[in-house]
């Protein structure tokens, strides 16, 4: 059984939501999922896309999945962003994910990007070797910071 | 003398250039930037712009800048990134560097981004402090991980 690598479509974004929650659920949050697959449809397949996904299937059933978009990096210029890659517990082990990164890697190669990044959680020891094997670098003296929706609303309200 | 926060023209682009260089600085990154005004004016301010940025006069003088895209979180949707927020040493203490938050705040919702987000070096203490009081979350357990132009194209090589 071969597993190939693809665009998504329109159509595979019920698939792609179960495995971004089955990712939340392995980063420990499981309820952090907001998003719907009508939401996922209409900013992925409009005039105007806001971010691109690859899917990975294998005997016609999707088993994982990329989703990037394009940064801007003030010392670079365009940079690709990695959101997500996810392979399906079921089918781990296989080199399904690691065809999903390449793909990634390539996209960002043919499209110019000065720099493909993503952000990985420090406990994340296995993600960590794989992206240094490939030559990534993680950055361990920058951290994320989000100021979520309810307290920028806050934030905006105080003057 | 009153400082104002304004959207940024293309003519601002050279004193935009040298505020990120003052902040690459700061960031022990000296020889960072490879950007050139010449692609900050055409990334941003072509048909579809690659970012957004504000500048802080006083007296007629830019003394600082913020700069923005937009993201796609796959939990939450539309996020806004703030990539680099700067006044000049001379101009700090000032309440500049807050006017520019907070207009980048604005900015985010009134686009109905469900979370602004960037990024901040651990060792930045104040900068630190400041977000927190704000209502921002540092996410420690996460890191940045970067895959630099050369070692993309080395990796994109292999098979």
């Amino acid at each position: 059984m071969e597993s190939i690598v693809r665009n998504a479509r329109r159509e595979d974004m019920p698939a792609v939501l179960a495995l971004i929650q089955e990712l939340a659920d392995f980063e420990r949050e499981p309820d952090a999922v907001e998003l719907t697959v009508t939401a996922l449809q209409e900013d992925g397949f409009g005039d105007i896309p806001k971010f691109h996904c690859f899917v990975a299937e294998r005997d016609s059933v999707i088993v994982g999945m990329a989703l990037v978009y394009f940064r801007y990096s003030t010392w670079k210029g365009v940079a690709l962003h990695l959101e997500d890659l996810i392979v399906t517990r079921a089918q781990r082990g296989k080199g399904i994910g690691e065809a999903l990164y390449r793909r990634v890697m390539e996209y960002g190669l043919s499209h110019n990007a000065k720099r493909v990044q993503w952000e990985v959680l420090g406990w994340n020891d296995g993600a960590i070797r794989f992206y240094e094997r490939t030559g990534a670098r993680v950055l361990r003296d920058w951290h994320v910071v989000h100021m979520d929706e309810e307290n920028l609303s806050e934030y905006c309200k105080k003057k």
